[in-house]
């Protein structure tokens, strides 16, 4: 008797991101998922990102939240297209909550896609959406051993923006601790202390997000 | 044929919240779930709370994480006895885990305990323990929009503290916006400002802690 080994099975939400990246792709929309604790500066940082961009790219947002639309305002205010998703009590997005949100964006006038992942450091990290690359907002009041604490979110980003620095003179944070504890998780992860707030190194993340847009690109 | 209806069936984590509830009662134990976003204070809560009762009060602590130890390392520092439950990846505590920390602990040494949830905003919310009283720690620099978008949570708090108010001058927090936000989902729900760092308004929360304690114990 012959025994069916079956190999490399994906799962659903995986075989889902692997159609919304194709879509992506042909579209050449580059995709960033930008995950944090609740109130990190996700949206601030898409604010910020948008007001230094929108002259040379075409932003578009999808906005994730178990509830409320208040994000989805916010960024609409600044004359791009925004898609909101309430998970409705769900933890994280998921790839198809991310394939409903693609097919209701206006996909060839869009360069440049966030997707705003609930506001949660444990399950986001878990589910594939399809995007290029994934951001991860941690911030100076949350304190230094975020990374001890939540490992997998770290382990799984492709940056780290450490966010509320003009905050620094009056909290307790350990700088060294943080960006050691990165590296006992991912030993090239690259950390960008910024300020939404002040604008400080808002510069350099753009950059770095120019370069991996170009580097997509050329490819 | 008679069709058998099964009502008031319990999940397995109801089942088990309720015998942890038993246990608890039967020890006289007091049991406060702590629950907030990550790094909004819960552990820095405990430690404050202790310094102020541990002459009067003896006081047992469970720690929820989904990885390390470094909480109930700087707990046990204070002399009580401290349990660290790793979740492994899990978003919540659920009353398994806190069932097998229970037989871990000197349950007739203990008068309150407290359980530290793992740091999320959403999952905690929907899995009891067991315990007596829900305590929700927000923080100021996590904004006042953490009600609209996070409802459950406050829908299912006892209190809710707002910690880092030592911060309110030096980020953007609508305080009227927070507390107009918490009435809507939960009228009668009181909010005690506090700060870790300073000290303020910690008195007032432990006075609300004792009272409740007394409260318990009277019935």
């Amino acid at each position: 008797m012959e025994i069916k080994v079956l190999k490399n099975i994906l799962s659903v939400n995986e075989q889902i991101a692997q159609k919304n990246r194709g879509l992506l792709d042909k579209n050449n929309i580059f995709t960033i998922n930008i995950m944090s604790s609740p109130g990190a500066g996700k949206t601030s940082l898409i604010l910020q990102t948008i007001k230094r961009l929108k002259d040379k790219t075409r932003i578009g947002v999808i906005e994730g939240d178990v509830s409320s639309s208040v994000d989805a305002e916010t960024v609409g205010k600044e004359g791009v297209p925004v898609i909101q998703i309430n998970t409705g009590g769900g933890c994280h997005l998921d790839a198809n909550m991310v394939n409903n949100a693609l097919s209701n964006l206006p996909l060839p006038d869009i360069d440049l896609l966030f997707i705003e992942n609930v506001g949660n450091l444990i399950c986001p990290a878990s589910f594939a959406l399809g995007d290029h690359k994934r951001v991860i907002v941690s911030s100076i009041p949350e304190g230094h051993d975020k990374p001890l604490k939540y490992p997998l979110m770290f382990h799984e980003a492709n940056i780290v923006l450490l966010n509320k620095i003009d905050l620094l003179p009056y909290v307790a944070f350990d700088m060294k601790a943080f960006s050691q504890a990165i590296r006992n998780i991912n030993e090239k992860l690259e950390i960008i202390p910024i300020s939404c707030t002040t604008g400080q190194g808002i510069e350099t993340w753009v950059s770095w997000l120019v370069a991996q847009m170009r580097k997509k690109n050329s490819t």
